[in-house]
């Protein structure tokens, strides 16, 4: 015990959990890492040592056994507080259960990096996958504090306040709209479970939040308090990270006070398989391509079309998974097999969402300095063999 | 009253109402006419003698004091019915004012039209408005009816029919999703004031609905039924009108069914002053532009950007009108004043939401037959005169 106290002071991470060898690494400490897209594209629902992993600090190792954790619910307002553990709270709400696609905001930066360096993770396409959460609405949670459905505080927030804490003890904190958390549409939930089992450490064990149709780093993981507010939280997070500037700012210029925290997401659309630079075998002169979309908001995604010929002409993928207009909070995964007679093709797609927004056709014009929401569409070339 | 009947019966619009002179007419028989847009973003609050008029057929003349006039509320569900006139409407529920935009689905057609000619009206950026509305719920209504917030039925509709009839005699209908029906904070309302005076005819008098954030093409005028349905309309313009496709599909190849009516509606932006071609003064070497900016589904516009060099530099503009992030139904006008020394510039703008979705850089990739959502950045050229 001494001598692990002893590794934990010289490194912080020494304690991080094992990782799956598939992941491509895109920094140790913290851990960040990303799935391979052409793993990714196999499964609707992403295996969940397979699922990307994006950490600000070292893993919070909680042991429930000690009676240490607790979840910590209160109001700005004169609403009575809540104190729950993992146990109480599993009992004194109806579990729920919710498919949600969770994407980085930095998902597909080192393509906008091609424009010009951003500040970030190197993240390639992905920093993005799809799970089954199950756990307890948040909503249900909110109305036993005593908060009411009500325009008078529907621009509160929510606070959500993790475990993880960096190098002064500051716990990573942020939040979402009030009136997100309390719609009975909005599927906010407080989960315990990922794909069926018990939330592994690197997820955010023993609880987390789940936003579905909101940017991953309002999921706050180790979940250890939320609080109700007139504001928005004031965090390093919520105010100074995660928001996306005009392409003519910079660092040096830049009023982050000026750009809205990111929230839900715009449309977005991957093609998985084959790669980027890839030589492919045609069958039947035809090219076979697999990849994924999804929009933020519920906002299904009701077309997918790919291009051959720098967008003259455009093909409709088919759409492999179900999808409905609103409330989808999943990806839907697409494919397309189209005749080719060149050596070489530049294949590019892009989605169409359930309010008929579409992506911008390159990364230039939503360059931003922090290399957040590159939804251009996303451009590959591959080479050709005849079959 | 002979006289009138044979009037009517050589002409179905003779008794339409007169209009102010201001409008621009883009067909006479049935009426559709859009505001200047130098004059429309003079005003938030768009008045209501200038505000664009689209309707599909004669307008309806209902005479209250007749007793004609009812609404009849129905559900396919073994919900009771609902009749009601006027006065009985305006009794039974609380009144709920809105301040809410209007847009055509076929707003900016005419710059689609230059990428390859489309079906529709020639519409420049004047077939949208912005006014304050006043009516009932229609949650409210429906509430009495008996429907539920429910996990069960969220994917019904709701189906609107106006006192406008087809030639054949069919009813102008269209249906809406129940889920923003029901919506405490989706704003739908049973309107039967605009900008604080009775509905006029060429509005929808005595009854319209008001859809925020959605279409124009669902806020049914001279609204005389509702229908609470497990399926959406099958009226010919929920089906086979009013929704987009992939830029290669045109009339000899398109299923209507592969495409979602069109519901919410996507970012756009337009510049309103100067107007494209216009030869402009510059005052202390700067051009000064003023425009309009909206997105659908309650998402508020977070910021505008102008580019003098075609996308090399951007500029952000300056907001006129307040911006909520969600439930902001209302547009959002602004202005920039940018230093220029050339003697012809082209300008671009386009605008980001809530989601952070923006618009396409062109109308090419978003070209379809129908020309609805003309939603590519607006480029307008000028001439500058140095002062
Ligand atoms: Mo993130
Ligand atoms: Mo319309």
């Amino acid at each position: 015990e001494e001598a692990d106290a002893m590794i934990n002071m010289s490194d912080p991470y020494a304690n991080d959990p094992q990782r799956h060898p598939v992941l491509t690494i895109r920094t140790k400490k913290p851990f960040n890492a990303e799935t391979p897209t052409s793993l990714l594209v196999e499964n609707f629902i992403t295996p969940t040592e397979f699922f990307y992993v994006r950490h600000h600090f070292p893993v919070p190792d909680v042991d429930l056994s000690s009676g240490d954790y607790s979840l910590e619910i209160i109001s700005d307002d004169e609403k009575k507080g809540l104190s729950l553990n993992l146990d109480q709270l599993k009992t004194a709400y109806a579990s729920h259960s919710v498919t949600a696609s969770l994407q980085c905001s930095g998902n597909r930066r080192s393509e906008m990096n091609r424009t010009k360096p951003t500040k970030g993770l190197e993240w390639a396409q992905g920093a993005m996958g799809n799970a089954v959460w199950k756990g307890v609405r948040l909503r249900d949670v909110l109305l036993d504090l005593g908060i009411k459905d009500s325009d008078e505080n529907e621009h509160w927030h929510v606070e959500f306040e993790g475990l993880d804490i960096d190098p002064t003890s500051a716990p990573y904190a942020v939040s979402i709209p009030l009136s997100k958390a309390m719609d009975p549409r909005g599927d906010v939930i407080l989960a315990y479970e990922m794909n069926g089992e018990t939330l592994t450490r690197d997820h955010g064990f023993p609880l987390r939040v789940v936003v579905p149709g909101t940017t991953g780093a309002r999921w706050v993981k180790w979940l250890t308090r939320i609080e109700v507010a007139r504001n928005e939280s004031q965090s390093h997070w919520q105010q100074n990270d995660y928001k996306s500037f005009n392409p003519s700012s910079d660092w040096d210029k830049v009023d982050f006070s000026t750009a809205p925290a990111i929230q839900e997401m715009p449309v977005t659309s991957v093609v998985c398989d084959p790669q980027d630079g890839e030589t492919v075998e045609l069958k039947d002169g035809k090219l076979k391509l697999k990849g994924y979309a999804w929009s933020g908001g519920g906002r299904g995604v009701v077309r997918v079309d790919i291009s051959l010929d720098s967008g003259k002409t455009w093909h409709v993928a088919e759409l492999l998974d179900p999808v409905k207009l609103s409330r989808q909070w999943a990806w839907t995964r697409w494919q397309a097999n189209l005749p080719v007679t060149a050596k070489e093709t530049e294949v590019w797609v892009r989605a169409v969402d359930a309010s008929y927004n579409t992506q911008p056709e390159g990364m230039e014009h939503i360059w931003n300095m922090r290399g957040v929401l590159a939804v251009g569409y996303h451009k590959i070339k591959v080479s050709l063999k005849a079959d």
